[in-house]
């Protein structure tokens, strides 16, 4: 029988650096701009929201971040995290094409998020903050903000997306086991949440909304700070030991890949496993295909405008140029509520601008169709989210069997699906669709779009 | 900062080997008796549920039984498993004693019980069965042998005791998401299900009566065996992974545990932590005091009799020495399923009798009080019967602080309780008691007992 098989490094292996992929990129990616002044934001315009330390990273220009040894000493609880090669679901896909996929649901919350929550929190600490807020959509964030607040004794008050609160109460039990503060968004706790739920009191939320809100509530505060799960050029950086060590349990199986795929939502863990290979590529190396894999029902990438836009609802944050829908623009509710964001990282966006990834959407039930295919084969049972990349991986491995190429084809399984079983039985249960946006509320949210200038 | 230390063994030290106690018991097991005639049944006996080879791990006497390499290959996805020490928990109890945790949560089903599932499902393939029929508490073993099932190409089949069928549809997805069919028992599809639900159509189930229903299932097909996940000596045998790889890991880390620790249910998971290093104290090593930890609901090993005793309800199965309370006693719905059974390994019960043991119960307010504590400084949340054990090491480790004596305590953390958030929401609410068994039922269930002399 043709088994899995798992490439696993020692702890001495553990990148000492987090790889920033600005370094390498032949342009460099356009400024952050303020609301206000519409001129480019500085360090000192972000420190109510960030402690400097995470700001110089996010508009650091260095190559390689070193990792704090504090940081490096809890990432070991469960890093360097399992590369596998999925020989089972090769033989069901009866394909060619070698499968391998790096597993980042072995962290205490089961997502590659406290990979960034980690030092989020480490550095906030550092810095003297009290408390921590932030914002959460299928609850993969919060849970690992919380995870890291209840490690270094910080406060983590947490804004979920309504429609996720309510689908996944036992997401919720986790961030309060770990001894956070969860908050259904929008709430009646902000000026913004109030008026949103003025104008519609059933509104489901979105990630907008939710940052609008953790921001407002932030600014009020002198101990309190803003943590961010994605998007942001800190945030990617910190994921990208995913890559890195993906890199080295390759080699260790004596491949490299044609095609790197990941799934994406604000674009974190996908950064995490392809900017290492982008940027190995800009340096002379070999240039995989790099596919990222999002959701129809909200496809900032695939069918989002490439604009300055504001990253929430309530237009609190600075302007970033990215791909996207709209900041007014509510995602429908579908089970993959880590992907349901109306913008996408402006580093990802960049990169895709630049040609250096292959954008693709991919609708609700094929994901569900091939993670129950993945589940079957190699025995985890993959995040809604993940499954997008599953499904992705799987499109060019039976591209392969068509072609009768033997490629190799590496995907970031970012979490498992342990707390979203209700969306499994609702599969099961035929109770899925695949769900769709309004074609004119994108249109409005898209003409509702600030005019800055490229 | 103290933080958790993890000790990872690369897979050419995954054990070759199941270990064998029996082998170097200084009296041997009583015999097992068949319940018509009362003599010791033979191989042929067991024929009709087990594969032969699985009949032959049984009985045998020697210490050493080989693990056939496709199972090592399955195994290899997720074994050796951690060891951890836990360093942050030991801080937050301010203790002087050192705290080891063996995790065997990183099973794709999330448990132990796959150590076992994966071999009785090669073992059955082998000898041409086509389907499994077994029974599931909390569902931890109906999941894995779900998972084992696809594996290998079988048809799973698992009555699972009704109160938690109700209290866990998502492991029960889980099952389904795994190709498994999954009944809640007593069920209409079993001549004694329909008694017991024709006298209480209510019944809450346990794992007595839903054995009966697997048995009585397996008997009227031919090309159908049964499974159990716990209790039977070569279930135990196959958890032998377990403490034969903590041996080594605590090797690496240059120590020898004083106390392990094990929660007991059916008392696989406490077997495979606990019986090589009894074994090894009974071969001249060092000997550790063993702790067996039970839930003070359903108290087998300190309020039963160790007496002959069948393994079911219905009186399908053979006869066995163990401690038990009773196989007509069903035990309170407590929220850990998998320790809710009225009797005891043979094998653990006959090492308690020896004194190689120590068993003692625990409520279960203390268990989750303990698990919430183990969540927040380790990171990992515990299933609800892991806190059985996390609950017996915190007590162990705060004796030692009161002694101020630097005791190496080794515990199982058996599984990962992302599947029981109802049980902690529960907790949090305020809407758990410390239920505790109805002790005339007890009596009478006990006064029931077969009258088979010792």
């Amino acid at each position: 029988m043709a088994d899995t098989i798992k490439y696993v490094l020692d702890e001495t292996h553990l990148p000492k650096h987090w790889y920033n992929l600005v370094a390498d990129l032949p342009v460099p990616p356009p400024p952050v701009l303020h609301p206000g002044t519409l001129q480019p934001v500085g360090p000192d315009d972000l420190a109510p929201l960030f402690p400097m330390s995470l700001i110089m990273q996010e508009v650091s220009t260095e190559r390689e971040i070193e990792i704090p040894e504090p940081v490096r000493a809890i990432y070991r609880q469960w890093r360097p995290s399992p590369l596998y090669r999925a020989r089972r679901l090769e033989k069901a896909l009866d394909t060619p094409a070698k499968i391998y996929y790096k597993y980042e649901g072995v962290s205490p919350a089961g997502s590659h998020k406290p990979n960034s929550a980690v030092p989020q929190a480490f550095f906030n600490k550092e810095a003297g903050v009290k408390r921590i807020v932030t914002e959460t959509g299928a609850g993969q964030w919060g849970s690992s903000l919380a995870l890291a607040g209840s490690f270094f004794g910080l406060e983590i008050e947490i804004f979920m997306v309504r429609v996720s609160y309510n689908q996944k109460p036992y997401r919720r039990a986790l961030m309060e086991t770990y001894g956070a503060r969860c908050t259904a968004s929008p709430s009646n706790e902000t000026v913004c949440g109030r008026a949103i739920l003025a104008e519609r009191p059933d509104h489901p939320g979105s990630l907008g909304i939710a940052i609008s809100e953790a921001v407002e509530t932030v600014v009020q505060r002198d101990d309190t700070k803003y943590a961010l799960g994605s998007v942001l050029n800190h945030v990617l950086l910190h994921q990208t030991v995913i890559g890195q060590e993906a890199m080295l349990q390759l080699e260790m199986a004596g491949d490299y890949p044609d095609v790197v795929v990941g799934c994406t939502g604000g674009g974190s863990n996908f950064a995490g496993i392809a900017f290492p290979f982008i940027g190995s590529g800009l340096r002379g190396g070999p240039k995989p295909r790099i596919v990222a894999v999002e959701p129809a029902a909200c496809p900032s990438l695939t069918k989002g405008r490439y604009a300055y836009d504001f990253g929430d609802t309530a237009h609190l944050t600075p302007l970033t140029k990215m791909h996207t829908l709209g900041s007014t623009f509510t995602p429908p509710g579908f089970h993959a509520g880590g992907l349901r964001y109306h913008g996408m990282a402006p580093l990802v966006s960049h990169c895709a601008r630049l040609g250096l990834l292959e954008p693709t959407s991919v609708p609700q039930l094929a994901c569900f169709e091939a993670g129950v295919l993945f589940g079957r084969t190699e025995g985890i049972l993959p995040a809604p989210e993940a499954n997008h990349a599953v499904r992705g991986a799987i499109k060019e491995a039976l591209r392969c069997k068509e072609e009768g190429k033997s490629e190799t084809i590496l995907f970031n399984l970012c979490g498992h699906g342990h707390f979203d079983m209700q969306a499994y039985m609702d599969y099961f249960a035929g109770n899925l669709t695949d769900v769709t946006y309004d074609e004119s509320e994108l249109a409005m949210a898209l003409a509702g779009l600030p005019s800055v200038g490229a």
